[in-house]
């Protein structure tokens, strides 16, 4: 392709109110045409570079047995009925509209509903089983804010492949084969070293699932990464142990303040010249197992979803004012591990065990405790707990080593639904002993276009893109510097040889400066740069450098094929 | 592939409510699956034999240019309110729904807007052009009725191409490229003799387009083909000579009818016992030119567009009551060309030269006459025009042969927008002399699933589908009878013979009777049938049956290799 018959040219600026470096990059560079805030085209460029991203994906599905095929956008309500998800107050993001005669429609944000309905009607014997089927589709969610560049966008394309098993057995199988082939995807598009196959909350079905995060500074998540066996969790399920803070030898004697002006736990801190580390937060929450009270260090968040397996509850929710007073006569705000009733079961987190002098709520309207000591002023208790949320510093309890901590984008993740999907939708299947039994259930997501945005925002650097060579739109950029005869004839001869040794060209046939070409090859992020001029053609070589290098050298024939075909 | 594997199974009966043969078809043979009225998903099936349409048409636009893009589906009312196409009165197919902040957004029925958007960001001179996009999109659009299928749909996928040229020759050279490419994507999918490119309206902007017709029953067009040249017209544009209809010899005396009563002409001449071709309708039309009178023989309807062109007019619209009163004094219904007042031009259709003793309208409430005769009644014409909807019978006038009239599908339309779109979109650029100039746009159209269901319409027989070859989703179905070692054995080696001549096989490993697996080759459509058996083996061949023809054949394994790869 010549970049003078390319429909996009590159431009210095990007759109002023777009604000991600991967849109930002990826409009100059002419990869996308942005539509709307979160809505992007994709342009010649950009068109190629997420086929070679879906090539690479395809392959890799059809590798363990699935089958591709694609659902429609328009959706049924009495599809998502069924599963309680037409509801705007359990899904937030729907885009809906009407048909003529009124009948509401939604358009796709995710298809599960939607699929189960229709292999409803092709499965019903363990003779239909194992189905494995995966589609790239256009999704379409109403994202209230959309800032993130193609990483997060309000229209976006998703690989989403289902399985559909007899057993847990045959799941399990299918489950591991998609987490390798996920591997591979990624490792395929240039992101293997800095993918981490990461444990996430299972939510209802499961204990686990699994996400594939991707270190990346405009990603929405963080990861905790176990240094020694790369081991990756999500911040909301990572299992921690806090860092030691360093505690006072001095034990000093109780004392209270007693205050109801100040409120929040950092301005009473500072009122009583502590370190926050030196703080606890114990709050009350209702649930299926009673009323009872969990406590953490004040530098942590309570990590509720980890309280509820501790608890072993169904479900609990933080206390009303009414609760609170009714079980500690104070208001709220002043529970705390301080004559705290004994029928309330205290959940208390491991960061608070080795404190020394600690403040506390003395369960008493405008009442604190502070130089608190475990023994002397409040219980011990016999055991104490990981209910926090995650945090830098923090070590991984089984070997003591702190956490590498990164931040990340979340490029795809594995899901068990187990049979609870099924049994609400009433998927079945007969097993060989002619019993009903209900479909295992699995969904694989990979985000199509998030990858290409993550791929542009990681693998710049200050001079634009840079492009790994399997998704790259082009492999080479030819630049042809001078309009000469025996410059242009020779150009045009290198360019068919590129092409006859399997190599996609973008040969700049412009008439631009050679700084603007080579500008222009940096930008665009082609991974060879290959330059033809009077001089290359007098030494007969031409002029070679990498996107990744900044070190040009002169290359025959032969090393440059090696270079290209290697 | 497996049929026992393929996620999909074949039935023999189709959803109740599905009208449409190509659907019923295809959701027996399990293509597609019904999602809602005019909403079809594509199962691996289907998707496969949809993506050789489209590798087809990929190929052929890449032939001629075109660079492949994808645009979004949300779109910004803004856009389309520069064409004024945002309104439903004159958009009635939009989709429309909301952000969260209550921005209004439309779903993509059509893409000319905003790729014009789009292309206004990188052309701004005549360097950048000229410039050939185009993509595969799935359009939505909210249809009142969706009863044929997939060849009318609330979605389906679309290949649209824009081109966008410095002036109407290079426009004209792309026009005439594309129409070639078009007819070679017909010929490949198996529908080029039966496809025509016929003369359509031309709208605002030219005098014709181009609709490219299929010969298919299901179809809503109909055109009209000159035999003798092949020429093809749509029915507003065809022109055409009335057929002779015999005429009395005798001469009647002018007689006339007062009545009131009788409404509609049918009714009327039911009254008179006289033909419908014996009888005239005569209608008035406000205009830009004034007043006027057009009149067809009543067995045709009038056609405004041919009258329009007559009577050169930019506008015109029936007259209403009031001007019609006005203008002859009688009441609406009465018109016609006895006693029209002089000062009313009067365009008479052709169909009316030769009539003797005819009926028209006296142009007084109540009356009639009849036996009317030219001349001696009413003044002849100077000059007869052709003003009529074509219809079956109709000549050609150039020669006078009698068309060919053909109920069809259109698969594909070209259309020249000269510069009108540029205009209201403010598409300019900068030519060699340094003034500024609209771009001429045209824009190219092919219904990726309007053609497979055509396909799946025309090409089926009683048995099912018959695939062409070049589209179907596998060449071979390769049917395994019984489950003995080496009849296994036997079908598997030879399955993996086929696979390494380059042809893809839907292999029947099921253990359905022999009868099933037939009738499932044939519902399919998959153009060579090939079984394996015990009687095969010791016969030390195959049996083989082409899906068109009802011939069962035993060949050897070089005659199969010279079948299936010729």
């Amino acid at each position: 392709m010549k970049v003078s018959q390319i429909v996009t040219r590159t431009s210095k600026t990007a759109p002023a109110e777009e604000v991600a470096k991967n849109a930002q990059l990826l409009i100059r560079a002419g990869y996308v045409y942005k539509n709307m805030a979160g809505v992007y085209s994709y342009t010649p460029l950009g068109f190629r570079v997420l086929e070679n991203i879906k090539q690479i994906v395809r392959e890799e599905m059809d590798a363990i047995g699935g089958q591709e095929l694609i659902m429609s956008s328009l959706q049924r309500k009495e599809t998502w009925e069924q599963t309680g998800r037409w509801d705007e107050k359990v899904v937030d993001i729907w885009f809906k509209s009407h048909l003529q005669d009124g009948t509401e429609v939604g358009f796709g944000w995710s298809h599960e509903e939607p699929i189960i309905e229709m292999l409803k009607q092709y499965i019903s014997s363990y003779k239909d089983l194992p189905a494995y089927v995966y589609q790239f589709q256009t999704k379409l969610r109403n994202e209230v804010r959309a800032k993130s560049g193609i990483l997060r966008g309000r229209e976006f394309v998703m690989k989403d492949m289902y399985s559909c098993c007899v057993d847990q057995m045959q799941h399990d199988a299918f489950y591991q084969a998609s987490m390798d082939a996920y591997m591979r995807v990624f490792e395929r598009v240039g992101l293997g070293e800095d993918t981490f196959i990461t444990y996430a909350s299972g939510g209802a079905f499961t204990k686990f699932s699994h996400e594939f995060q991707t270190i990346c500074d405009a990603g929405e998540d963080y990861i905790f990464v176990v240094p020694s066996t790369k081991q990756a969790f999500n911040a909301e399920i990572a299992p921690v142990k806090s860092a030691p803070v360093e505690q006072p030898n001095e034990v000093k004697p109780l004392e209270f303040l007693e205050d109801t002006e100040t409120t929040g736990v950092d301005a009473l801190v500072e009122r009583l010249g502590i370190k926050l580390s030196s703080s606890t937060k114990t709050m009350l929450f209702s649930s299926d197992k009673g009323l009872i009270a969990a406590a953490v260090r004040s530098d942590y968040k309570l990590n509720e979803e980890k309280l509820k397996a501790v608890v072993d509850a169904d479900w609990l929710q933080l206390a009303s004012a009414d609760e609170v007073r009714a079980a500690t006569g104070a208001e709220l705000g002043f529970a705390g591990l301080y004559n705290l009733p004994d029928s309330i079961k205290c959940y208390v987190d491991e960061s608070c065990e080795g404190l020394v002098n600690f403040e506390t709520g003395a369960n008493e309207t405008g009442k604190h405790a502070y130089n608190v000591n475990w023994e002397r002023d409040v219980q011990k208790p016999d055991q104490f707990y990981d209910i926090k949320l995650a945090k830098t510093g923090d070590l991984y309890p089984e070997t003591g080593e702190a956490y590498e901590v990164h931040k990340t984008a979340e490029v795809g993740n594995i899901f068990n639904f187990g049979t609870k999907k099924s049994q609400e939708m009433d998927f079945a299947f007969t097993n060989e002993a002619g019993e009903r039994q209900f479909v295992y259930l699995g969904s694989y997501g990979i985000g199509v276009t998030r990858l290409m945005g993550v791929l542009a925002e990681k693998m710049a650097d200050e001079h634009g893109l840079v492009w790994p060579v399997n998704v790259a739109p082009y492999m080479v950029y030819l630049v042809q510097i001078g309009n000469e005869n025996e410059v242009v004839k020779s150009t045009e001869n290198l360019c068919e040889i590129l092409q006859s040794w399997g190599v996609s060209v973008l040969y700049d046939d412009t008439d631009k400066r050679p700084g603007e070409k080579f500008a222009d090859a940096d930008l665009l992020g082609i991974p060879h740069r290959v330059v033809v001029s009077t001089k290359t053609i007098e030494a007969g070589n031409y002029e070679y450098k990498a996107r990744t290098s900044s070190d040009v050298e002169m290359v025959s024939m032969d090393r440059l094929k090696n270079i290209l075909t290697q």
